[in-house]
């Protein structure tokens, strides 16, 4: 199914005026040298925030602030329900990103309650949009803050992380912006207790696959979880890169080939039995003090990135690299340390929503294809606190965190339409 | 055989007395912060020579120097002798390396020579030490470039070469210890016709096969050729770690990986088969602006060495890295680029001469072992100008081109002996 079909069905020149109303007005408010910028826990997105909020006033919604500084929007008959099902994502921004991850999920959540509203339409259930703050790790290491901070689970290493540009911890940035950190700090969850009855979250693909499969939009099955190595080791022996015959070699970059090699081997197994996993190794390095065409290394770093929806596989893939690790060092010579491992675990979406998605997307005439999030999202920390949680993907070309992420406005206002629908028939 | 009834039976308290006072005497002339540093065609070259040449005097031998402002050392009777076997290497040094790279050639021909006026004895033919300048490519890049004039074949780029620290070209470091650069450039050899019957150097081994093989010498087959890449680019395309699936990514990492096992296994067949081949890639580097953990590398750069007694390994490796790295781009959907290939063409011993050293060695109760040379040296330089050449190693503990060579004195007077045993009886 192609995109052009779906796109010319489901966008109209209302949607398309709104959606650029939102996506431009906010993006003109954080311009950077490149993209745009929209610091975590800052004015600069508590500014956007109001602009937000201005705009939903506008169309006659209600507002509200949680005790995150985080803002809810809702039809005025839905303000104060309990047991909203809730549409959200964040509104902070990488440095020098691009305007729609994390924007577009509000954007989206924001179009449904205007279109409501100008039709005095109600949707199965009371709806909140949520536009949360602080989700990107680009300012001060941790990450989806706003969801943790609300769910209870910030911990106290986290909000002590410094700020990347100020030194300041986040903890006192957020004491600025008004959040009470002594609650935090004692894990007490900000959001009310049977505020939200569920979470969607409409995010940019951050890979190519909508792009090469044709689609606009897709339900995410899981969010991959992952385990990750920054800086492994492996530790040979220098020497003359003319004089030292093969057999007497400890050759690390030889070793890491071979290593590698046996990973992206057992990769392409799993994937062929139907496992979900993606492998990376990003960064590779001999030191440039030591190294010379003319001499063996004497060690190498590189990184390692596991990721899986699959609890199990990921179990699975970090014996394979300790067994792996263990038949190369005995075959070539070397050592690995393997560093600290950072582990995520995968973040389940509920079936039944996105059963539900399916079935919206379907009834739009649209394939109904379910793929896994590659990264992370404040969904997978709300599916973790029990919440049931859905995610749904639009096509963007060029990935997330630049300049160049490229959302079709016309796949954008598609999903707004599967989430109409999904909202309109009601959540399971 | 070990090493220690070797040493035992060819060194003796005197030998080494006299070796230690001119590996000490050289050393106490140029001491660096760590190890030792000569450079190239300099001042303290000269003040080196000068010492070695006062020490030959004192001894009774004669000296002179040719148009390259190297020094010759003879017995008295052989002084002016055309035709005569020499017995040679250099006595510039890598900056902060260690003393025997090169000296040791020098210092074992002088030994020969002060032993043999000490004892009144003669060779079967003249027999004249050359201490020659300025092998190291660590100071303007070319390398055996004293070698290179006496043969007539130092290019206007290697004369043109700025010099590492002052940048200065190498013409004009040469022109400052008295070498004529006029005949230079003309490509007119300094060696007067006839002068040189033969060369002889010995070296410290630069691997660790001597050692691992527990003998203090070996005759050296051939200087191993080379051909280089300093920077082979693979290009692929950057991504998010986790979001793009693998049948769409174009990962360098994994690709150079693929490529280096490929090569390795080659490799390790045509060692196999009997065939000569190291191989080596020494430095690895993701671009660190660019490169994170959770991203896909878009290129990375690494350096490949592969070196070869045989000419034809070396062309058949040629073939297959190409035919490899196409299978790569093809699998991988990655783009090679190899850049600038040097090449050095192997070094081919004179095949009698190394027959009449392993006579000597077999003469002296040594095992006869024959092994390549993974290094270059200006043996090389004189055999490619059609002087048969040989080379005589010596076991050296932590390679060279570091202040931790470790050459054993003993071992040092058993390649001495054999040298002598081979000067002696005269080469073929």
């Amino acid at each position: 199914m192609s995109a052009a079909p779906e796109a010319a069905a489901l966008a109209d020149d209302a949607g398309r005026e709104l959606a650029m109303r939102i996506f431009d007005g906010v993006a003109a408010l954080s311009p950077d040298r490149e993209g745009v910028s929209r610091p975590a826990f800052s004015d600069k997105e508590t500014e956007i925030l109001e602009h937000l909020a201005a705009l939903a006033v506008d169309e006659g919604l209600s507002i509200g602030w949680d005790a995150g500084s985080n803002l809810w929007i809702a039809l005025p008959e839905d303000a104060d329900a309990p047991g909203a099902s809730v549409v959200g994502s964040h509104v902070d921004s990488v440095p020098m990103g691009g305007n729609f991850d994390g924007l577009a999920g509000v954007a989206a959540g924001l179009v449904c309650l205007i279109r409501a509203r100008r039709a005095g339409r109600r949707f199965a259930r009371p709806v909140q949009v949520l536009a949360m703050r602080g989700e990107e790790s680009a300012w001060f290491g941790p990450c989806y803050n706003a969801s943790k901070a609300l769910t209870g689970v910030l911990s106290a290493a986290e909000i002590d992380s410094p700020h990347k540009g100020d030194g300041r911890p986040m903890g006192a940035h957020m004491t600025d912006i008004g959040i009470d950190m002594d609650r935090v700090r004692a894990g007490e969850p900000l959001l009310p207790e049977g505020r939200m009855r569920d979470y969607l979250e409409l995010h940019i693909e951050q890979g190519p696959l909508l792009i090469e499969k044709g689609l606009s939009v897709a339900a995410v099955s899981a969010i991959r979880g992952n385990f990750r190595h920054r800086a492994v080791r492996c530790i040979g022996e220098a020497g003359h890169s003319g004089a030292v015959p093969r057999a007497y070699r400890h050759d690390p970059v030889l070793a890491m080939a071979d290593l590698l090699s046996r990973l992206d081997e057992s990769w392409l197994a799993i994937l062929q039995q139907g496992g979900d996993l993606v492998l990376t190794a990003g960064m590779v390095n001999t030191d440039p003090e030591r190294s010379a065409m003319s001499r063996i290394a004497d060690e190498v770093t590189f990184s390692l990135d596991v990721r899986s929806q699959d609890t199990e596989v990921l179990d699975n893939m970090r014996t394979l690299l300790r067994d792996e690790i263990a038949e190369v060092e005995r075959a070539r010579g070397v050592r690995f340390e393997l560093g600290d491992e950072v582990a995520v675990a995968p973040g389940a979406m509920a079936a039944d929503r996105v059963s539900a998605l399916q079935d919206a997307m379907s009834g739009l005439g649209l394939d109904p294809f379910v793929m896994p999030s590659g990264g992370g999202h404040d969904a997978a920390i709300f599916a973790q606190s029990g919440i049931p949680s859905a995610m749904l993907f639009v096509r963007n070309r060029n990935g997330s965190h630049n300049p160049n992420e490229a959302m079709e406005i016309d796949d954008f206002l598609v999903a707004v339409a599967v989430i109409d629908a999904y909202l309109s028939k009601g959540a399971p």
